[in-house]
């Protein structure tokens, strides 16, 4: 089988992957995140500032564009189809998101072992201005987010 | 003039910043984040987990914890009447939250100058198991959350 | 068999842990750091900061205070006899240690499971002054440091 | 006045600063780390681990990883010649280094504003192995490494 081949079946797993996961992630849907890209180790989400989502200083709350960023994590460590979680993550926030950015996080995959990893996730707005940098740490479990 | 009336001064600064704060922070008020007890340096914050909060693993997104913490973080940083940013945060999740779990996020200053700070937030549930440890990195900025 | 009965044994697993580790543990030697207690899950190391430790600004090379903290955090978490590395770690520098500073470096465990645990350390001079805050992230293996 | 001269200017001042801060820098020199290339805002930093800095499972000390990584940081962060200091980082270590591994810090800065800035390093050994990434925070005080 070619290697073409293999990297054609990963991508249809992650996509199967992404479907099976979106069923039950009410978070991701409140938030109105799209995950518009997902390969094995990779994802983008993209989410745009509410109203709801300004803190005291007009500004959207750091745990949400953590959210965006998690959710994007989420996607990718998950693509391989092996149930994996977050154990913690480090974010650095370094432009202000205001009412009506469209914010883009791109994740992509810095290690992995067989149990844990680390991902890397920019987070832009739609002058792609860098709004936040995001390290997060995933451990992944015994089961499968979709059935082979 | 005697310390204890300092201490009460500094308290009563403290509940002006978290009324003024709240008027605009539409974020803590769309999680239901209640800002149940504040002073200078510390704050805590209770939210209860909502159907809406879980992923696809279902257990509250690792976002929204993230959130609460940082509600927590950034009232017990602006209480000194200082307008105060977070620059960043690391986040470890040590248990996973349910849905109908009442979270508690108690946030301590472990370190203040001019201009930044480090703030501990430690996420408990209704059985007081420890869900989450969060650090906090703050910048003081020129200006006030209240008018004196 | 008594609970007293079983932390006097821990404490001695932890002591038989301390001196085999050390044997081997060249790091720790150089920087003359000395593991003044151990307990399961908990640890305390000192140093005294040397000429050859100071950066271009006169104080102690933040890579050094890291290396104190991760001693204490090394020996926490390998005190139950099983051995354990760090996947990772969080610094935070409040205030510069000089040369002829005494440092302790205080190790408590916040989180243990089967694979990962997460450690605070404290590392504070010989007036109590609070010099960094690390968080150290653990991951556990297979085999013992020394057998039974 | 060119754009190419004034980024020459800015090379030649990079470089006016890494001599006047190694001449102070004795951690720098003990660990035997040599800034190979520095510029405005980056920094590459080799070395080549001792038995000295093993710790007792036979692998590079991560306090050590953390030094190289933080000499590459604070050369790339202080290039400017402005002082700036380390608030902090956090490290991920993905693999062991181990005795006579030759270690590569490239240092490069991810965000920067009048006072503060992130700067991402990434680690890796001889044969182009990751070994630990490594975001440092960045204070900037007054003052000049070097006088112009």
């Amino acid at each position: 089988m070619s290697n073409a081949t293999e990297h054609e079946q990963a991508l249809q797993l992650a996509a199967r992957v992404r479907k099976a996961m979106l069923q039950d992630d009410y978070a991701t849907a409140h938030m109105g995140i799209d995950i518009t890209d997902i390969g094995p180790g990779c994802a983008t989400a993209t989410m745009t500032v509410q109203r709801w989502m300004l803190n005291g200083h007009a500004t959207c709350h750091g745990g949400f564009i953590a959210t965006l960023a998690d959710s994007a994590f989420a996607f990718a460590c998950n693509a391989y189809n092996e149930i994996t979680v977050a154990s913690g993550f480090d974010l650095s926030i370094v432009a202000p998101a205001r009412e009506g950015d469209v914010l883009s996080a791109v994740c992509s995959e810095q290690n992995k072992t067989a149990r844990t990893g680390v991902y890397d996730v920019e987070v832009r707005n739609q002058a792609q201005q860098r709004i936040a940098l995001f390290r997060g740490r995933s451990y992944t479990m015994k089961g499968k987010p979709v059935v082979a």
